[in-house]
């Protein structure tokens, strides 16, 4: 009898009408009636993205995506700034060097996020793209995206945005403000299982394609484009992820993007009114609304926080990552949430600071997150 | 009321067990959960490639596995040997050149196999690796894989089996006959949803990975055997897709890996012997257990055929592909499939043949079928 509640920032909760569809009967893909799926999913997408920029889907996680983003817009030896904040950060990092590019990597201190003045400070006429983050999984840090866009913008370079777990949380205009790349993933706001994974390219991009040298084969954009503009796919598509998709980007659709975000926000916003009632400190600095870093309270077992959650209470929350393992734990408020979702949450950590025998003022947190959600 | 009959060499009958995972909640994937899921689903695909060599495990589909395939071993203007002897041959070829390798293709004519004469003709001390397919899904041609890894073995260079629309039809002892690299698929005769692919990596291929210098991330075989040694992955896995994978697995398991290639084998001969008793010409000259690639009647549309099939029949075979396209059609005999599915399938084209007005003696393809089946 014991329910099982999701609050990891990936995957999240997919919805019943979503994982209805993921046990319909398989079909061919090389169909109109894939065709038309696939265009309302592109559609819906483009809808979510605010872009009227090509966008391409891929069978893969979001790292897939981030791999194509740079193989297809580079060459060897390209100068290109890649910030890291955190773990997928770092992973740009990885990917531009795994390539061979003169990888400009600002290092930022974990927590923080990087401001437009310091990517002006590194853009040089050398730089080919900027890789980002609009929000960084692991350390809970919203980018000022629109800052650095507008930054970027008035330079050859284009601006590439890891969106893979800020998308439908932290507001990301592609168009209005210039993104020239930005990769989604599936099983954050999008709220269907990991397997699927998109880019939005725009016509600046497109540009740097043509020159890239770079090999690339599965994640070609070119390949992709010529496909995608007959509703269709080069490789065989991830059927049942997109048919699940669609489903949820119709309740993107019903619920309003606009509504989707300021929930997020509230959500969020609930969530760090209650960890700090209970007197626990927020890790990042420039908190995104899609994830909330806490520090563990003095003396608290981190992997105990999580073990006794996840095993006595039925909850996932994130642990932190690499050097913040045991010492943060994360509570995404991504997706098919709603205002007792939130308040499950946060009671869910004075439960466990209970066991635990960590003292607070009980009820502070909940009463502070009801607060916010019933105002 | 209009069933749905699945034939395409791919997607294929996902099973009602697979089925109904992939509408189970979502749960996350770093827990010790999902690595023991994905731990039984790694060793269970060990015992259908038959082989104690590395599995690993892509979110992707099978042409994400082939790219990785080729970037994990080779260097900037290695040479290799690619079999081009339909549209999936092609890929490797297309793959080659786009990682810049020098390509030497053997082009076959297409319904033709490649013979492990030719290879040995090819093969000089400077090849690196031998790109072939198992059975090639375009032309129903099943490959002498066990010939030319004999041919092969004898050298450095390394056989790497496309096996992606051929396991658990077309025989494959990974180990036993010395394959290098299989590559498999999820939606063919592991019965699951596209998106899952694998590779299976043996010691002496592990030894190019090390010495190959082509760029890769996402498909990066080194990051995927650190993380698989602990039953875990490098990037978010495709957890509903590897739950289903479990559950077919168990499947395979059950009805004997020996029995399920007993089987496809009756199933293509029945539809071969059904087919050739309408009077119509095969066009494999190396049939696949797979899939039957059958010549369109002289002057009857091939298009039409495929459409009668799938509006009004409900049955879904594939056309051609390419030059072929409504010169042929396609029977898949994979996965999840009894005696009574292949009599459908067979009798479908009776049925559809007779709405087209092609003259035949009713019944003959069925009873052709029926003989073989229940002897």
């Amino acid at each position: 009898m014991k329910k099982e509640y999701l609050y990891s920032p990936g995957p999240t909760t997919v919805p019943p009408e979503a994982l209805s569809v993921m046990g319909a009967p398989m079909f061919h893909h090389r169909t109109a009636r894939f065709r038309a799926l696939f265009g309302e999913v592109v559609e819906g997408l483009k809808r979510v993205l605010q872009t009227g920029n090509d966008v391409l889907v891929f069978a893969a996680s979001g790292t897939g995506a981030m791999d194509g983003s740079v193989a297809n817009v580079c060459s060897l030896g390209d100068r290109v700034i890649m910030v890291n904040g955190g773990k997928f950060g770092e992973r740009w990092g990885q990917i531009g060097r795994a390539y061979g590019l003169d990888v400009d990597e600002i290092m930022l201190e974990w927590g923080t996020g990087v401001t437009p003045a310091q990517i002006k400070e590194h853009l040089t006429d050398q730089v080919k793209a900027v890789y980002i983050q609009l929000c960084e999984t692991s350390t809970a840090v919203a980018t000022d995206v629109q800052g650095i866009a507008e930054v970027v913008g008035k330079t050859d370079a284009i601006l590439v945005v890891d969106a893979i777990s800020g998308l439908l949380c932290d507001e990301l205009l592609t168009d209005q403000w210039g993104v020239d790349i930005v990769v989604a993933g599936s099983q954050k706001g999008l709220m269907i299982p990991p397997g699927l994974a998109a880019v939005a390219v725009s016509k600046k991009a497109w540009g740097l394609v043509k020159k890239a040298a770079l090999p690339r084969y599965y994640f070609d954009f070119v390949k992709h484009k010529k496909s995608v503009d007959k509703n269709d796919t080069p490789y065989t598509p991830a059927v049942s992820l997109i048919r699940a998709l669609r489903e949820t980007l119709a309740l993107v659709e019903a619920e309003g993007r606009d509504t989707m975000l300021a929930n997020a926000a509230k959500y969020a916003k609930a969530v760090r009114a209650g960890m700090e009632a209970l007197g626990l400190k927020l890790f990042s600095q420039s908190p995104s609304n899609a994830v909330t870093a806490v520090l563990m309270p003095e003396g608290a077992d981190g992997a105990e926080f999580i073990k006794i959650l996840r095993d006595k209470l039925g909850v996932t929350f994130a642990s932190g990552q690499e050097a913040l393992k045991g010492k943060i734990f994360r509570i995404a408020t991504m997706g098919y949430l709603n205002d007792f979702d939130v308040l499950t949450a946060v009671a869910a950590v004075e439960h466990v600071l209970r066991a635990m025998n960590v003292s607070f003022t009980p009820g502070a947190a909940v009463r502070a997150a009801q607060e916010l959600l019933v105002g």
